[in-house]
């Protein structure tokens, strides 16, 4: 799984397909809401512990593929500052089955608010 | 929920979130596969029966939306011939958490592929 940390405003890497078996593009956007704990805010920012934050992105990608065949991953997750109504997450999963590339994508969220080192502070 | 069939190539349109209370935006494209039923396939080609089709989206939309409270989905069906590696499928579904926005997008799918009148042919 490729897994890209930037201060940069995310952009979707044009698709890419690596094989004529890819049957399912799942793709999840994570954007900043306004409102979190009844408190109104203008944006969020975030910081990572960035080789742990690699590690367990590893860690939890080589878990997840044992449960789900997937053929690609990918997570842009940005750092610093985002507006609200601005992504901080972007996941792509690609695979041959729609059920394995929706399970993925929403466990690898999951585990990663549980185990990956990043942070947001209002 | 929007119902789009065409006969054109898919893309996806802007993301216009309508409100600062959308947390998560998921997206999925079906693609066509080279084999299916171990046939090598150079594409397969989509006929619906559009009223009925239209129809069956907004009855699946509104059992969903019970279920899973979203705030916005989009379908866009291609007919006609589509060439294996290009979609004939996409959906996106917006909504405050991710939770109900994969849940919408992964039964709307499956529920789609039983009750909704599109027919594939190799």
């Amino acid at each position: 799984m490729e897994v890209i940390l930037t201060n940069e405003a995310i952009t979707a890497p044009p698709l890419d397909l690596p094989s004529r078996e890819i049957g399912a593009c799942v793709e999840f956007w994570g954007i900043v809401r306004e409102q979190e704990d009844g408190r109104a805010l203008t944006g969020l920012h975030y910081e990572a512990y960035e080789p742990m934050a690699r590690r367990e992105f590893s860690r939890i990608a080589a878990e997840l593929q044992k449960k789900y065949p997937i053929s690609q991953a990918l997570v842009i997750h940005r750092l610093g500052w985002v507006p609200v109504g601005e992504p901080s997450l972007f996941v792509r999963v690609l695979a041959k089955n729609r059920g394995p590339a929706l399970s993925f994508c929403g466990e690898l969220i999951d585990l990663m608010k549980v185990a990956v080192p990043i942070w947001k502070l209002a």
